[in-house]
């Protein structure tokens, strides 16, 4: 299993805006749904293996599960739509809940502090997509690996604070989008699997 | 200078379609939308010595030249509404003649035989991205690489037999979409460059 964690900071928690402007009203809803993409997305296929976690100004989780998960399609605006669909299933959600959206997402009102300790207790082991990380190419990766990423913002203080310990993996040299990141990880997890 | 050529089978020429559905009316305009990204924006930048050349239908060629290129933002709704007006753009233009359409961005009647002979006399020297390829890794390539990819089809068998003696490079054992290729090529050459 290869888990993907996406923190957003400006997607609006209700869900109230046009699928015609992902970068404006949506908030860079955009960003997100390029990251879904390339956590799930190959060549006419899908990943079954993955899941994926969007937490929302920290303080809702959109959870997709590959394994499960239907509708996805490669556009921004389909995925676009499945996101917002989930974001208006959790009105009124009390805190903790999980309450499904379409088939394969569900969605919590848990922040980023709260996501980590379900992820360590299901047996992942974080680790931060970082610039300044240690080399992905040839890294020894845990058996769950669960990559946190930001999204077209930096972590703010207080997620840094949660992520100040955890191990940090650097794809190369150049900065690069969330979700070229995420293609670059699959790759070297493909690779190190075929040996 | 990196270049990549991506040939669309299905991109209505003519222009005419709603970028509320790139999948659908505008003939998977958004894997070339996706491309377009990939090549040429990483966080909060562009590469300047990128050019990406979209062969549409056999008989169109956009081309988009990194350095002069304006008006690229990550969504695929912007980068589809550029290439909606660069195939307006070439209405009525004649055989071989370029016009300009947005900033960094420009259109010939030329489909893919002219385009390579035009990529070669620049001193390009092309190479196909493809699964039963030599490993991308480590590959020594070109100084003026063109990687030619097909959008979500293959390759017709008439494109294949002007490709048949180029070199073919693979990103690794998963089959994966174009853009995600693209980003998987940047950082080799990235990684390559920094040694």
């Amino acid at each position: 299993m290869r888990t993907f964690v996406m923190v957003s900071h400006t997607v609006p928690l209700e869900g109230e805006f046009s699928l015609s402007d992902l970068p404006g009203g949506a908030g860079r809803l955009d960003v997100l749904c390029r990251a879904a993409n390339d956590a799930f997305l190959i060549s006419h296929g899908i990943r079954p293996a993955v899941a994926f976690h969007f937490v929302i100004q920290d303080q809702l989780t959109i959870s997709l599960w590959g394994g499960r998960l239907r509708h996805l399609n490669p556009d921004e605006r389909s995925t676009g739509a499945l996101l917002r669909q989930a974001l208006r299933t959790a009105h009124d959600l009390p805190l903790g809940e999980e309450r499904p959206s379409t088939p394969g997402i569900t969605v919590r009102r848990m922040g980023l502090g709260g996501l980590l300790d379900d992820l360590r207790a299901a047996g992942n082991a974080p680790l931060v997509l970082d610039e300044a990380g240690a080399p992905l190419r040839g890294a020894r990766l845990p058996e769950r690996p669960a990559f946190l990423l930001s999204d077209h913002r930096n972590f703010t203080p207080a997620e840094e604070a949660l992520l100040a310990a955890l191990p940090r993996i650097s794809v190369g040299p150049v900065v690069l989008q969330g979700h070229q990141c995420i293609t670059l990880v699959h790759n070297e997890l493909d690779l190190q699997e075929v040996g």
